[in-house]
């Protein structure tokens, strides 16, 4: 094999309660990587599309080839690849931007290199691409970009990711702002102390939410998506956000949140007829407030990365 | 009927992650509650055994009565009662002592009249029972003696409890060194302010410890019994807690923590043998230091009270 090109999805991190430790693949939107083999023996990127021109193409500055540079050290192989990184969704919004990406080019160079790693080896790599462009290797957006479906992120030393069956019937609508939020900005606004009352209320929403997904209790689901000690603060930060919250309660959502350190929210549902009815209602109260904005609605993704080609 | 007796069973609330909102019910130990009706219009408490005469009497003050108390009101009903109460395990063990003792108590009261209430419905006067015995009215208690099983109290306000599925060969092993922590004390020593970084840890695991049961995942399970917010207050409290602690794992416990607000330990393994042989490792390593203990070994309890006679 000598190119590839993998798509790999957006990602709703956190998720209400489950601040750094949850997060969810969509089918829409997600980047696409493109790798070429090259006799140069250097990782380059040759082009960006769709970042208007923001993201760094030094390559040790860019979260794609840093995760590649990093992977060809560590089965110790030289091979020069050049890269195409095609940004299918818009930067800064909360959707793992970088984490697809990042996630799309090390499931590339693996599958290049004819799958020296597995799968969950590849983790550490994309998480790596985190710190680059985030400040901090969480691993709530890749780790479900490159797995797939729900994950918790149960412990991060050691790492240890878990996969959490869903219903069937879950649905996603995610609304993304034209407003811009650095997750730098979002993660520093954040209390370094909390309540034990209010972080009480966290773990009994987080056990909540893996049980209800597990039991396919759809109540109990969205009893559980309350954030009461991230979304309070960084909510702040997104106009109209109580507004279009209570849009989409009222249109059936299951229940919401900010969407990783935002802006984009999510909200969950029951059946793609509710979450497209939800996304409506959003999209309007967004609207009133003179905010552009783009709604997708989607199956919770079950793959992954996916090979383009 | 014009008397009945009821058992209700010990409990492990916390379950190392998951503190104010985990809790599981065992086999044995457990207390016994007689009711018995009469004319006289009033609940008396006629008898305690068990207790070393360390219960008040007072139908106002005693767990048991007030919360059959409650339940009559409730129900308005103006109806005698005459109770026994025979204790079966330690109080202020660590165990679910008064729990047990309420539970069985609101149960016999609710069958002895012929089931007006449903067995979730019952959950608040049990509750109130706890507030007079610990000043909260936690439910991480009653909620397993009630319920049976696995517990998580999702919410307080509202009460929202779910029964956790758990798997078959799951089996738990206590350890109650003779030695007393109130529960009042036990949570003074808390900090109410934790930093979030503890917290996130936690949250992680108390997600991990639902998928884990839920996946019949024993290995997930283990990895998750981990408490590093309350565990390393309270265990201070415990002399040998540490070395106990190691001895179980040596002997291949999954994991496990302080029962309840202590001095009980709990530890969980896969199979009895196992739960068996880290008995013993605990019980030897208690006896080193000279503290004598009692040791239960039991499956998960899933029915909760059970009528005698």
């Amino acid at each position: 094999m000598e190119s590839i090109k993998v798509f790999a999805p957006a990602t709703v991190a956190n998720v209400a309660c489950g601040f750094d430790v949850l997060g969810f693949a969509v089918d829409s939107p997600g980047d696409e990587v493109v790798l070429k083999k090259t006799n140069s023996g250097k990782v380059v990127i040759k082009e960006i599309t769709g970042d208007e021109g923001r993201l760094p193409k030094n390559p040790l500055s860019n979260t794609v080839s840093i995760s590649i540079i990093q992977f060809l050290e560590k089965i110790g192989i030289e091979q020069g690849i050049e890269i195409t990184l095609h940004k299918k969704m818009p930067l800064g919004s909360g959707l793992g931007s970088s984490a697809a990406s990042t996630v799309a080019g090390v499931f590339a160079i693996n599958e290049l290199m004819g799958n020296p790693l597995s799968r969950s080896e590849l983790l550490p790599f994309a998480m790596e691409g985190e710190r680059l462009a985030c400040g901090s290797a969480h691993a709530d957006n890749v780790g479900p970009a490159l797995m797939g479906g729900f994950v918790l992120i149960r412990s991060y030393d050691p790492l240890d990711v878990i996969k959490i069956p869903t219903p069937k019937e879950l649905y996603a609508t995610i609304i993304h702002p034209q407003i811009e939020v650095q997750t730098k900005d979002a993660r520093e606004i954040l209390r370094k102390q909390i309540p034990i009352k209010s972080a009480i209320i966290q773990w009994g929403n987080v056990g909540g939410l893996v049980a209800g997904l597990m039991l396919n209790d759809y109540g109990l689901i969205g009893r559980s998506l309350q954030d009461v000690i991230v979304e309070p603060i960084r909510s702040i930060l997104i106009p109209g956000f109580d507004q279009v919250k209570q849009a989409a309660m009222q249109a059936g959502a299951l229940g919401g949140s900010i969407s990783g350190s935002g802006p984009s929210m999510f909200t969950l549902s029951k059946d793609r007829e509710t979450a497209e009815r939800v996304g409506r209602a959003m999209e309007v109260e967004f609207k009133k407030i003179n905010i552009g904005n783009e709604v997708y609605v989607s199956k919770i993704n079950e793959n992954g990365p996916v090979v383009m080609g």
